[in-house]
């Protein structure tokens, strides 16, 4: 293709001389760019096809970039980032010192606020049109919510305050109904009913006559739009929290799109647009099977078959969705637990045969977990099944719902450590350091497949009790053969894996691998070196450690965690206060965030790869 | 008074015999009981006062303990622990070895679940009745959420999972327009409007005769109850989420509330049932001034003065309070923030001089945060004043919205450290070591009233960028003289405050004034001792440190937050790998969660008051 159109956009200004007819046109195109890069560099196609009119239209209506738009969760936003100048640039999207996957405020002054969870955008959009009025500034803020994300409670929050506040602010509910995995909730259900109400229909239609064409009847229709009849009965969730809505709206028409913009936006107070959108519009494949088309990886545009890298090996999340179903058809008492990461985290395996046992309850991570702690608190067994990085949202509910009433959760935590492609917002970088601070807690992470499966087993057990975390990463697994039955794992025991004489290495989790694979290198020398797999962080194996002083000149700490607070502070303590000598040394992610790039060269900027480890190891033999 | 009813129920089985002359004569006894201990045993006076009937009336209708009942909040549940069976215990609640002021599933078997932190009550009590569900038991689930509890995310993330799936789960919303201050928000504006609204109260009079008495009609009644007809017209935010609205009804009339929840407790699905009740019910100082008497400390009976404690200090709070005025009054782009904390954290002043600048959320930790981070994304300075233990609500808010874009977000963390008769939900344990993980942070502590307003000034200072962090203590100030002018601290600079031979002290904020009282009372001995205040946890003076180290046999710290990963650790990782002989001991909470009593008790416990301090230096002399 050609991007006749496209090519001559090099910021938003440069769209406003555009007929709408052209406006369709720059919109195939970019769809089609996006589609042409995203081949060949994967990134999260479907919900940027199906956002392209919007992030057009917007910076058409809009005079950005002081006016501000705020795109929640932000993988919807790469329209919006092609045509605010970055276009040439999003050939390198998601790729190391390349463009973010999100928005970002130090890569360009058209993003107005950094996203990646969901569900912030309204109360950062709130907050950056608080200031604004302070300063006197007339400007618009615009915050663009998904579906999925409205079931954050944080959503919720900003709503509320934002509803009360009577704060000029237009929030864009994007509905494609389907954040990951399909939405879920009574507020999805809600939506669900709005857009297919008879009722809703027949007023809607109504109200848009009254909108219609022709200048001299612009007074009337803001009156009509300000006055209170213009709320669709069926509306009233939004207008009982002090919104006026507006819509539905075809999100996916731009001519509809602007004319509605430009209705609404110079009217005052707190505004809520309901558009419809379609998730991976314009690409057959990716609106035929949208979970699949959330994040498709590469694939060939035009037979839209997803290319597969050789034999596919098992993930870790799979180990998790098989044993968790094998542990669950032996022990009634589990259930699995998921806030919309019911694919993602492989949960979905036991959804196929226990969906009885299996609750989705969308992207609300507190309320997963509260609702976890509510299920132990009456006999139940809970699995939590959660990304590190967004388990960091119920760090309170871990520690005042589960650990401060020692209730038996087993929080299985997938994407810990360095995550790759979506970079600083994703990585599992503080879960090890945070959870340690927390009573009761025992926290494991295996080295392999093998033993996350004992590891899942064994929390089962009785001599497991009180919360449980265990953490594995995003990524594939060693390729062991996984034996038949489990084997029960005595709790805080570390594993002596290679006896050394000279530098003892500490790993926790799979970057212990990295350490097998660095003295698989460097021949004899490895001889020198112990390797201890510690397995757990909590209760630490603070024997295993101070024979480890003991016995060498040197420790070396690895853990692909934040170095502040996890194993490296954990073998400190154990070791501060004895009389000995030796030389402490910590390789994990250092005391600041790491950018997109995959894990491999994420993993060699924090010097926790082989190449590292061996660095590590020559400055001391 | 003789309390001859109340003293023949020690359990809920008690009442079932119960007239409503007699309940309602009960209530008052149990009002009467509640002044009597608060009034020499101080407590959180106004909420349970306003919650006795619904106490009553729900033990009296369900099945407890079988049934079950979660209390939002948990400081509304003094008349639920007196009626089962924790009449006389009552007399030691919230001090050490007595009764927890808050429910506590290890206290009784009619605490389903422990509550303290806001809006958990409804994802707790799904959680409940989904495991009652899966193990075959029909039992019935209440959750009691306060108003100001509604705001928090938490809650609507509760609403939204329970309305979608269709559980047996009762909310009663313990309507009483304020949590300890004004309540604010949407959702409150909403809930004022339905209990005013001349239409509601008309569609409402006519449902209540379709309930009026008669055995023959009860069929007819819950046909009607079943059909959404019944559902009021300004209902629909509830029922728009898939709960059934009842109310509302008058939550301190207790013929009413039993007829009502006899009439709904058996309908299916997601119910909440509105209801309004005075806070400081049955008491009229209490019931005058609102706020004051949420937990109004001692008081006399009678005349319903509050006894003072010789003359009042200043608090840590007051401060903050006075100082963040000055510097706003200077500054035009402080901004203040508070999850309805106006009065306790005492933003207050600010709300009063400055109110265009100061903002109260509500009950809504997560959105305060966020939204501080976009008034500093636009160019504004907000102070975020927030309790330590609630901003754990906001741990991935700090990372991700503030933290990562690096932007300058003052939060002023009151309630650091221990705070005494709240005990183990409310202790500030945690926040030094999880803000250590945090990436950007400036973390600070002041030892004294003039450090705090210097490091409350200097924060606002060029020199310090990103988001910066200041802990105080709950309660009295050290009584100094205020200096007129603020004087600039030094980024990252410890103060040696005493110079010794042999054992260095590191303290961190005001547990250091534990410290100098521990010098001051050993003599001679004191000379050994040298005394660093440390001032900044984040960045650490590690050349302070390593002086320390050099000079001195023995290393101390000391702090008022959790051992495991705050000072403790920074120092152990410090000085680790550094060749040296030295001993490092470590004062701080231990890994366990500390129960109610004094704070001069619970500083006894960790083994952190002056007494504790002179221990370990014993032991090293």
């Amino acid at each position: 293709m050609e991007f006749r159109l496209l090519n001559s956009i090099d910021s938003p200004s440069d769209l406003k001389s555009l007929t709408n007819r052209q406006l369709e046109t720059l919109c195939e195109e970019i769809r089609e760019y996006m589609i042409e890069c995203c081949a060949t560099n994967p990134g999260h196609l479907g919900s940027s096809l199906g956002s392209v009119e919007l992030a057009v239209a917007l910076h058409y209506v809009l005079n950005t970039p002081e006016d501000k738009i705020v795109w929640d969760v932000g993988h919807q936003s790469y329209a919006h980032k092609i045509i605010t100048g970055r276009r040439e640039q999003f050939k390198s999207n998601r790729t190391k010192d390349g463009l973010s996957g999100f928005p970002k405020m130090s890569e360009s002054p058209y993003d107005s606020f950094g996203t990646g969870h969901a569900s912030t955008s309204v109360s950062a959009a709130l907050g950056l049109a608080t200031a604004a009025n302070l300063k006197g500034e007339h400007i618009k803020v615009v915050a663009v919510l998904g579906d999925g994300a409205f079931s954050g409670g944080l959503a919720y929050e900003g709503i509320n305050n934002a509803g009360a506040s009577g704060t000029d602010l237009l929030v864009i509910l994007n509905d494609n109904q389907i954040a990951i995995d399909k939405n879920v909730g009574a507020m999805h259900n809600y939506l669900l009913r709005l857009s297919t109400s008879k009722n809703y229909n027949r007023v809607k239609n109504k109200i848009w006559s009254a909108l219609g064409n022709g200048r001299f009847r612009r007074s009337i229709q803001k009156a009509v739009l300000t006055t209170k009849n213009f709320f669709f009965k069926h509306a009233t969730v939004f207008s009982g929290l002090g919104f006026r809505y507006f819509g539905i709206i075809d999100g996916n028409n731009i001519e509809e799109l602007i004319d509605t913009l430009n209705r609404i936006k110079d009217l005052k107070g707190p505004k809520l647009l309901h558009i419809s959108t379609v998730k991976g519009k314009g690409y057959k494949p990716a609106e035929d099977n949208q979970s699949v088309w959330h994040a498709p990886g590469k694939f060939d545009i035009e037979t839209g078959e997803r290319i597969k890298t050789e034999s596919a090996p098992l993930k870790y999340q799979n180990i998790f969705g098989s044993t968790v179903v094998k542990l669950a058809e032996q022990d009634k008492r589990i259930v699995g637990i998921t806030p919309a990461m019911l694919s993602g985290g492989q949960l979905s395996d036991m959804m196929k045969v226990l969906p009885n046992r299996t609750f989705d309850v969308g992207i609300a991570e507190e309320h997963a977990v509260t609702f976890a702690a509510g299920l132990a608190a009456n006999g139940m067994l809970p699995f939590c099944n959660i990304y590190s990085s967004f388990l960091q949202r119920s760090f309170d509910q871990v520690i005042h719902d589960v650990a401060l009433q020692n209730l038996k959760v087993i929080f299985t935590i997938d994407r810990a450590g360095l995550v790759g492609e979506d970079g600083a917002t994703h990585h599992g970088a503080f879960d090890l350091a945070y959870l340690r601070l927390i009573p009761n807690i025992t926290e494991m992470a295996p080295i392999n497949e093998i033993e996350l499966q004992d590891m899942l087993y064994s929390a089962t057990l009785d001599s497991y009790n009180g919360p449980i975390t265990i953490r594995y990463p995003r990524g594939n697994c060693q390729g062991l053969e996984l034996p038949e039955k489990f084997t029960a794992i005595e709790k805080g025991k570390a594993v002596l894996l290679r006896e050394g004489s000279d530098i003892a290495i500490l790993s926790i989790g799979t970057i212990g691998n990295q350490v097998i694979k660095a003295l698989q290198t460097i021949g004899d020398k490895a001889n020198k070196v112990s390797h201890y797999n510690m397995r757990f962080l909590k209760p630490l194996d603070k024997a295993a450690i101070e024979q480890a002083a003991q016995k060498h000149r040197v420790i070396i700490t690895i853990e692909d965690g934040c170095l502040i607070g996890g194993l490296y502070s954990a073998v400190c303590e154990t070791l501060a206060g004895k009389q000995n000598t030796y030389t402490i040394v910590g390789l994990g992610i250092p005391d600041r965030f790491i950018e997109q790039g995959t894990i491999t060269q994420q993993l060699k900027e924090c010097g926790i790869d082989a190449e590292g480890i061996i660095k590590a190891l020559n400055y001391f033999f």
